[in-house]
């Protein structure tokens, strides 16, 4: 048996409670429309964009950084939910009920693994970095897509407006200028002008 | 409009249709064993385990190269459907369709970027590289995990007998010695002593 039995054992216990990351539900369909997203998924779909897409970044990033940066952003919704993009009651507790999960989810894990992993979540959070500006560019990105790809079936279903969608994303340029002048032409404007989103 | 416009065409046709990735069924039950993973769910989560794992990694790797290999290998299974581990028959003409399979998905991409995700492929596929052996180590370990914590319902659901993992996994050690000698212990050895593997 190996000495590291200990710590495997940690960290096999964390892969294990994180498997629930795939039953915590988003409000986005697939592509077809015939089911939601879940958190695995999303990570998933943004860390392969990412690879492809980092060339756009306004500045440059570490990619490895910021892939798992966006792997791992939404593990906290394990133990505080998911809060729906524009819940805005949802949104007045969700701070203080993810600061909680971090730390009973991180606190799973090895010393050091446990803090380079939550020290990622709060730069992501803290959107001070380049990396964290593209990867919620990515966040906010990767959404919009699906919507425009399932004729805003979501945003028919919550009645959402022009205008929450861009307060939402008011911020998603800093990331990358490029990306999100693609996702307002393309993924927006279209489904403001057919009445996907209110136009008000 | 941005001069990018045909690139970043192309990349969001492909982030369309790789979103099929998660209706893709593994034969592995979620933690809970009330249903199946998908692709994209497997990736994710062996993704994750490997920015944790890599310092049990036989040979010093490269994690992004790792990572990025693990989140796109079973991409080819849009095109050519899954091949279940212990699907004898489907595993004949498994090669041919997944290279068939390659060239259509990754020929939608810009050349370099298309030529880069399929060289990555072709590297996990071939093993003969760190990151390779690594990648493949994840892929064994990740669902022997699941399996063992669904107290191996996919296994006695398909009659799966000890000498088939074993044969399955004869080359996981050349990712990872510890990890291999760990999963070995607590993933497969309780169960074929409690009947949850065949023991011939």
């Amino acid at each position: 048996m190996s000495n590291n039995n200990e710590e495997l054992d940690k960290l096999f216990d964390f892969f294990r409670v994180i498997d629930k990351e795939k039953f915590i539900g988003r409000q986005t369909y697939l592509t077809g429309a015939g089911r939601k997203e879940n958190d695995a998924e999303h990570a998933w779909h943004m860390a392969v964009m990412t690879i492809l897409l980092s060339k756009y970044s306004n500045e440059k990033i570490d990619v490895l950084k910021t892939v798992s940066m966006l792997l791992i952003h939404d593990l906290v919704e394990i133990y505080a939910g998911d809060t729906y993009a524009y819940d805005e009651k949802g949104k007045e507790t969700q701070a203080e009920r993810e600061k909680e999960a971090a730390d009973r989810l991180y606190g799973m894990l090895p010393e050091d693994m446990g803090e380079y992993l939550k020290n990622l979540w709060l730069e992501f959070e803290e959107q001070k970095t380049p990396e964290a500006r593209f990867a919620r560019t990515m966040d906010h990105i990767q959404p919009l897509m699906l919507n425009a790809a399932t004729e805003g079936k979501s945003w028919e279903e919550h009645g959402i407006h022009l205008h929450q969608v861009l307060e939402r994303n008011k911020n998603t340029h800093l990331g990358s200028e490029e990306l999100w002048d693609y996702a307002y032409n393309n993924f927006i404007l279209p489904n403001a002008e057919n009445g996907h989103l209110i136009n008000d």
